[in-house]
């Protein structure tokens, strides 16, 4: 995982779920995919994808169960896991969770 | 406010305050500026400046009282506050208050 991004476009207004417990960022790249950074505050949340996604997590710890997974696997700052297009994943936050998230081709 | 800032770096790693009730990502533009996206939950909150900062709310209610004053300020979405440099200011937010924060030379 980079440290920066550079050459990108970011859209200003945050992506806002669950009341502003989750937030995101809107990373447009030059070769037209896209990324979002986002945090969680501490919760347990249910995301739905569209494409598959790349979850890379800058700080925190997250447990997730991807659907028709009956395990939680944790993951910390530094590790990373994907999720399959149009499908639904649960997160439990322990702590703040910084993330980035790519949404790849499908 | 834009709805977009073009052709910026972005830092992958938030920064984090008040155990993550407010966080905000550093964008560097070309000229060597250099404004945060931020996000406060609702608190009170007391922060410091260095260099002057103009602060533009994109979304949310957030009241302010700069160093000096007895009176809090309350700004919306779409308005904005100027910070004095190597100041103190406590706000308010009453909402998920998403912001702009631009760094200014003093």
């Amino acid at each position: 995982m980079p440290q920066e991004f550079s050459g990108v476009t970011v859209v200003v207004p945050a992506n806002v779920y669950f009341d502003g417990k989750v937030t995101s960022r809107t990373i447009k790249f030059a070769d037209g995919t896209t990324k979002t950074l986002g945090l969680m505050q501490p919760g347990e949340y249910e995301f739905g994808t569209d494409k598959p996604e790349l979850m890379e997590i800058t700080a925190g710890k997250l447990g997730v169960q991807l659907a028709g997974e009956m395990e939680w696997k944790e993951y910390n700052g530094g590790e990373s896991f994907n999720v399959p297009g149009n499908s639904k994943f649960q997160v439990r936050a322990s702590e703040v969770t910084d993330y980035v998230c790519s949404y790849l081709e499908g």
